[in-house]
């Protein structure tokens, strides 16, 4: 059997996000398998890296299947190009070593999140930002991010119940750049709660306009109480860029 | 009466273009007449800087329209953007002189046409640009683009039929920008004849993969033989990023 890797970027908005549900034809998972089983006439599963939510964006997703195919990785690039719909392309088709599995060797992840920054929307930015009408502080919000950066208990910034499974994560790095009415906010971490980064994000918009003071985040951060952080921002303005292994 | 001059951006992936046709809802111009139609009980024609064709897109596309309307200009501003569709958005609202005209007090205008440089495509970039697989030789592009700067019949590089008009125009300045696979190209100038930044793109393009020599350019500005000019690139790849007053 081959195992292959492959490199996905999708547009998420007219998706219920990566999961293969029922209507597979409402998430990228099901779209893919589906192609997958024209190419080869076999039923395909495919392993994400993890999923991502409906309306999420993704520039380097991961995902692995195995299969009998022998067509070569430059054909199933082509075909699965070809037949999937233009807001899911692959980037890249690799044969790896049977033990590759996108999940489980996954060590990290860069996460983007947009925000229009403007009381004037964005004819362009609509799905793929969230608006922010109101004057952000940067270096307050910079501040923020310098106390999340490092090993944390992180289960007050996820919407997870509680669990037996760790919540403890690395955030490797948090950067923000700003391009005119754009910023873009960087995530580098070991791995991401279910929807950490929303949240986080919720919670930093929320000290750059001074709904929330800065020590929001060493209190989320030793409490754990899901409530103290700021809301789930949209996830039109969340582009998971890349998968680490 | 007031005159009042709009700065208008628009995604128009979804619409015939700016110049209103009897079905009005699938053109800028009609949108926005009947938005002010609604919010003045007016029947208000605008005047647009010039029209833009179906697919192609503004940042920065200059109208303006009079009206007994009492409403503030940020009053005016916050209705148009309420009831628009969210691919058109409204920038700005000026109260400006009564003899301000978008088209005929136009002394220039910038657009940006963006090419995809891949044999893959882009899931965000489909409708915001043309896709080139070849490789591009940009130095060749760049020698070509100081030929079409400066003052030149551009006729052989336009859609119109012969006319009485002048076809002679000045481009001021073109720029190219890689960023990754993306490559915007900016044309500044005092004006562009139907279809002429498309047929210049589609020509820099024949000349960058080689198709076309670089002296094409000199031949189409002496014989003013559109055959000669390299194909009309898709609309999809035009913004409308200024105009000049």
């Amino acid at each position: 059997m081959r195992n292959i890797k492959l490199t996905i970027e999708y547009d998420g908005k007219r998706y219920l996000g990566w999961q293969r549900l029922k209507d597979s034809d409402k998430t990228i998972q099901g779209k893919i398998e589906s192609v997958l089983h024209q190419m080869t006439g076999e039923t395909i599963e495919i392993t994400g890296s993890g999923r991502t939510d409906a309306g999420t964006h993704a520039r380097g997703q991961v995902a692995n299947f195995k299969t009998q195919s022998l067509l070569s990785s430059a054909k199933i690039l082509n075909f699965m190009n070809r037949y999937l719909p233009q807001d899911i392309v692959i980037k890249q088709v690799e044969d790896v070593t049977e033990r590759f599995h996108a999940r489980f060797n996954c060590t990290g992840k860069q996460y983007s999140y947009y925000v229009w920054n403007s009381e004037i929307p964005s004819a362009f930015q609509r799905f793929y930002s969230f608006q922010e009408e109101k004057p952000l502080d940067i270096e307050k919000m910079s501040a923020a991010c310098e106390k999340l950066i490092g090993t944390h208990d992180f289960q007050g910034f996820s919407a997870l119940r509680k669990s037996k499974k760790s919540t403890v994560r690395t955030i490797k790095d948090i950067t923000i750049e700003r391009d005119g009415d754009l910023i873009r906010f960087k995530f580098v971490g070991d791995g991401f709660l279910y929807k950490m980064v929303r949240i986080m994000m919720g919670t930093l918009l929320a000290i750059g306009t001074g709904e929330l003071p800065l020590t929001v985040i060493d209190e989320v951060l030793s409490d754990k109480v899901r409530q103290s952080a700021g809301e789930t921002v949209s996830s039109h303005g969340l582009f998971l860029d890349e998968v680490y292994y």
